[in-house]
């Protein structure tokens, strides 16, 4: 089948390279409207504090202010990602929950001006007792941050599938286990910045990195209490997302609420230390894990409690709460299982989303797992090879599993990586170790479940399809490009693309959770389909042939089985628009999923249509004088289902590598002090940088899905994890004692290296 | 039928008025784009040249000067609007044909280094007898313009129909008379400017006042070698165009090259002299027409010769040399009727379209029935009455009309001026005249003939309309939107409107002989009622209840009968999102017409689905010392065929009578100088402001077309000509004399007095 495919599959390079390479592309940041002020923003010196009064007279009166707000300009709507959430004002009026969180804005004809105005608000507090550690938080004698939260425990998941206690009765072998790992950060290439212009029309435009304009568009109208329709997110280049850009800022507000006031555009810029503190991050997590096995290595029963730090505010927390044990549970079989996650509020800056879910929970899983094989004298990858999820499964939340490709995942990197030469049998401080995980590719989140695309014909024959899939760097602009040229017979260059603006393009979910090639792709393949049968519809007339005989090729329709009988296409679309029968398709597509499930509520049900699966060996070698840790070589297999650029895939296992591995297992944390980030700026916090990268050999795995477009579903994403739980049980490896603690810095691992000297 | 509509029919404020009143609005001189260079144009000092050498070097080497382009960077094809009037290089290589010719095209910092390396850049041209005078230009003597076109003569063409040699002679009075008007110009609001930007990825963007984004894109693509769908044409607002922006001009050409060599944007903005010279503007005319009517003013054979000025090259000439005949031919019943139209080419600039076709022809048609009635005894109103097109007939040509309310204007208009008071029996110097027109309402050029729409609902119920449609300052923008509106049961508010930009919008003919409303608005009905009925498939299932028994109103689905079983509009919407229904709904329509017609080489066949008719009356008097007419009211009427906005429906009235009669027939015409132009700023031409307007009647006729939206055809084209024909036999009238020349300045007038005492 796939030799059949003139674009899918095959290894393109990707259409917006070029602009990025020559330094074109506008960014938000680059945006530059007539009148446009720079906007800044006012945040809280305390942790946790009642708002007495603000007091922005003279910051109004500072020659150059166009406009101050504050939570007196706004209605006092609180947002949420979820109807149950809803707990956040954008611009709080009462009270402030964090150190840093946003009090004012200001704009400003230039920067010095805006900065000035800040330092003239007069914000008068009265300080509350903080709480920074969420085991503290949840104790009753803590201060309420929330107050219709008691404990100030945001969220509880409770799932109990099987029979937990039987399975520890029936189990061989039992270890209990607690992990723990710090926050991590994103560190997107691009700073957060948005821009906002209001028109006299009412409208509203605004510009931001995103992962999908509707995600941004929607809370906007409804807390600036505008129309939909009157708000609009544009289309701008996005410097990376990685979870960090799926839900609204509060600057986005701001933002907002400025240009409103001062009737001309305002643009807002984070500094670095803002993008880490005020736009999310990964939480931290304690994860207690009770596992059962029986004398093959099969898990009997598991019991996880993982209690999250959330921060101030709810953000995605039902999502985050869920994702490390959905993500478990969808790789490794098992029956009974039960599964306690709590989100603790406390006074620090939001968690939400990131790629890397959850570092305490999915390496814990990994390395208990290596533990137990190793009393039962099972090696790690026999141990995940009897423990696999296969097609056909159903999880026990009750999802069933379409496809599935794991176990050749693990065969394959074990293979390519030479496991069986190497475990056990590498000299001192080399190790070598393996992670596997799965991620659900695409669920929808309500209403915005869907993806729409049109495709239209120009005369010249050339397509413009317009579609609601936002591009956060990861190539979703290219696999759109590809699957219209495929099914048109196009070369990638005749095919436009209009993306990601609420007004123009139509529904998309949002670049988030994977979905975006499973519903996107589908989508603009349908659409293209719809476009070509229209052309079909008109050729068979010419061609004298029935529609169904007709085959669309190289920009020329043919007559199956009469290669004599052919038309090109641009006469095909021109006569047409002579008929009065301009082309152009629509498609749409949704996930398959049990609408009925929910993440706290009901986690029961069909999740998302299909998960992809990953297994990731590393190599390592750790110095014992200095504990820093080199590593030697990663091999990355995932089942994308099919790859449809083997080439963008490959970047996205080897950016997985980076941020799951290299960065989120060795280097990347954060320090706090009472709830004051002291590593906000890349100056402390260590992102791995291109030379810091092992050797990387790709491995895609292709299980055909049946309902991805061409089979493909998500693709990198699963590496992210898998690659973590690699470099960790590779780390453990090594060294002969396993570190609870995330990530493993050269301290840990020297103090662990002593440690086991003693005993 | 029309109190069942809630938007359709009714005054309402335009939806683009607010940013045009508070000056928001940006306009293509407005526009800013980073890094943009200033473009300026080196034009032909000569009215006919050879071309001998261009030396550029010294403007390239001026610091700030960023590109040069000359003949020598283009391709070296040529334009025109039809195949065969394709004779125009954009950017001459080797002749020069009129005085102020582009030649060269200069991008700089700023306009000052712009404007002097146009000095710069050193010019030999070999001069050539030129010719100024049409007439002289059909000699044989006379130098060639272009090679291929023997005698200079551009086009002609030849209709014949019936028997003219019959008619004449069952003629019981003949009259052959000559007229003859001067060039004239449109002088829109918005001078004529040009952006284009070109990246690295190679697409051109241009923004431009056009009378339709695709038919600038269509020959830029073709002209640069460039795919089409690289070639965006944007939206922008736009400022007038009258028949002046509805072909691509030598600077759209010149500023691509330009931006594509610099590699910057480039911005050129018309000087007011160039506006008026550079692109286009209306023809000279010498009109001879012979007509014969019988004892009632019947007409019964017409011989028309009318040779026209077409300056130096094609532009528009086979449909500019038509439409006067055609606009007479449609509004006057006659069955033998001969035509012979000249275009011929002179070394002066190019003429095109204009909203007043033909001053010459047109007045000269009703100046000549109201002599030949005088003669009869037959007052005019009833000279019209008894030659009026009736609905159902056929034309001369071979078109059927299906709809005609000339009758009941020309009926409307003597009654509300109080003609029958008034004719014969004012003052002395005071004057009544009459004159009727019809236009056609849509016809398609070539592929280029339909309009598609397509509407897609928000989430809130909100819509976008995106059409391909552009508004020149007609309304149009406001029409889609009531229309859109109407059908879905919204408020205004609740549309937004994307139009007029190639890459996003689809496919839509131009806004150009007055097909908007027809083609455009049918469009966007029926990509509404496609949304309506997969809204209706969606409450059905809901409502228990077919979906052919719902109604759409205020937001609301009912079942007809049922008032108590509805649902919200947005209730609707979210379900079908949810159930992967997204609500997005597409509309095309193209007239029905004869393709095989053509207008030099086939004129005959069904020219337009439907037409348009109109009647005006002026009452003037003239100062018999100095030949200054005051016009003291003006009466129009115009068969529209149903008023979708009476309110816009009235602008258009008032304006055409602004440009048609009070400017088109008292001061504005081109003074020349071998070829120069010696009035081409508004210090010395002079267009009539809103204090020179009469008090002016306006009488909406509605005929409900069969075939245009809730029944509506054109509005308001008609009245541009009738005026002029009404001021004209106005004037006649209170002077006792007729005058053949146009416009009927003060210096004629008193002539024409003078030389009746002389009788």
């Amino acid at each position: 089948m796939e030799q059949e495919y003139t674009k899918i599959g095959k290894r393109i390079p990707r259409v917006d390279s070029l602009s990025k390479v020559t330094g074109e592309e506008t960014f938000t940041s680059d945006l530059k409207l007539p009148r446009m002020l720079v906007g800044k923003v006012k945040r809280s010196p305390l942790p946790h504090a009642l708002i007495r009064h603000i007091d922005t007279s003279k910051a109004e009166k500072l020659k150059g202010v166009k406009a101050v707000v504050t939570g007196k300009d706004t209605a006092g709507l609180k947002w949420g990602v979820f109807r149950y959430t809803q707990d956040m004002e954008l611009l709080p009026r009462d009270k402030v929950r964090y150190f840093g969180e946003e009090i004012a804005g200001v704009a400003a004809v230039d920067e010095e001006t805006a900065l000035e105005a800040l330092d003239l608000i007069d914000v008068d507090l009265e300080e509350l007792p903080a709480v920074f550690d969420p085991l503290e938080s949840m104790a009753s004698e803590g201060p309420l941050i929330h107050e219709d939260y008691a404990n100030n425990i945001n969220i509880h998941i409770d799932i109990d599938v099987g029979d937990i206690e039987k399975g520890f009765n029936d189990a061989y072998l039992i270890r209990e286990d607690t992990f723990t790992a710090a926050e991590d950060s994103y560190f997107q290439g691009e700073p957060y910045a948005v821009v906002g212009r209001y028109d006299d029309a009412g409208n509203l435009e605004m510009w931001m990195p995103n992962a999908g304009p509707h995600m941004k568009a929607k809370p906007l109208s409804n807390l600036l209490r505008m129309p939909l329709h009157k708000v609009s997110v544009r289309k701008i280049a996005i410097g990376g997302a990685f979870g960090g850009r799926s839900e609204i800022s509060p600057v986005d507000f701001i933002c907002a609420l400025l240009t409103k006031k001062a009737r001309r555009p305002v643009k807002i810029v984070y500094t670095r230390e803002e993008n880490s503190v005020n736009v999310r991050m990964g939480h931290a997590l304690v994860t207690t894990m009770k596992t059962g096995v029986d004398r093959q290595g099969r898990v009997m029963a598991r019991d996880i409690t993982c209690t999250m730090d959330g921060g101030a505010y709810s953000s995605t927390g039902p999502i985050a709460t869920s994702v490390p044990f959905l993500c478990m549970e969808q790789a490794y079989r098992m029956e009974n299982v039960r599964y306690n996650g709590y989100r603790v509020f406390t006074n620090k800056p939001i968690r939400g989303m990131i790629r890397m879910h959850g570092r305490s929970f999915a390496c814990g899983v990994d390395l208990q797992l290596n533990m137990l094989g190793e009393e039962l004298g099972i090696d790690p990858v026999t141990m995940r090879l009897v423990n696999a999820r296969q097609k056909g499964d159903t999880t026990p939340t009750k999802s069933y599993v379409p496809s599935c490709g794991l176990t050749d995942c693990i065969k394959q990197v074990a293979e390519k990586s030479g496991w069986d030469e190497k475990f056990g049998k590498l000299p001192p401080w080399r190790g070598i170790g393996i992670g596997i995980n799965s991620v659900q590719t695409g669920f929808p989140l309500g209403i915005r479940g869907g993806s729409q695309a049109l495709v239209k014909f120009n005369e010249d024959a050339g397509v413009t399809l317009i579609s609601g899939v936002a591009d956060n760097g990861q190539g979703n602009d290219n696999m759109l490009v590809q699957v219209v040229a495929e099914e048109l017979g196009l070369e990638m260059d005749d095919v436009t693309l209009i993306t990601a603006d609420t007004e123009i393009t139509p529904n998309d979910p949002g670049t988030y959770s994977m979905v975006t090639t499973f519903a996107g792709g589908n989508a603009a393949r349908l659409a293209a389909v719809d476009a070509r049968n229209q052309l079909f519809d008109i050729a068979a007339d010419s061609l004298e042939a029935n529609p169904e005989d007709l085959v669309l090729k190289d920009k020329t329709i043919f007559v199956k089985g009469s290669p004599d009988r052919f038309l090109p296409l641009k006469k095909v679309v021109r006569t047409g628009l002579i008929k009065g029968q301009p082309v152009s398709g629509e498609g749409h597509f949704s996930p398959t999923v049990d609408q009925m499930r929910e993440w706290v509520h009901n986690p029961e049900g069909q999740l998302s249509e299909t998960f992809s699966f990953g297994a990731t060996i590393a190599e390592v070698e750790v110095d014992p004088e200095t504990g820093i840790v080199k590593v030697h070589e990663v091999t990355a297999a995932q089942d994308v289902g099919f790859a449809l650029n083997p080439m963008v895939v490959e970047g996205q296992f080897e950016g997985s590598v980076a941020m799951g591995g290299q960065g989120g297992m060795l280097t990347e944390y954060h320090l706090w002090d009472k709830g004051r980030c002291l590593n906000p700026s890349q100056l402390d916090y260590k992102v791995p940088l291109a030379a810091d990268m092992p050797k990387i050999n790709n491995i895609i795995v292709e299980s055909m899905d049946p309902a991805g477009p061409y089979g493909a579903k998500e693709a990198g994403m699963s590496i992210a994890m898998s690659a973590a739980q690699a470099y960790a049980t590779a780390i453990a490896n090594a060294i002969g004692v396993t570190i609870n603690d995330f990530p493993m810095t050269p301290d840990k691992i020297l103090a662990a290296i002593e440690s086991k000297k003693k005993t």
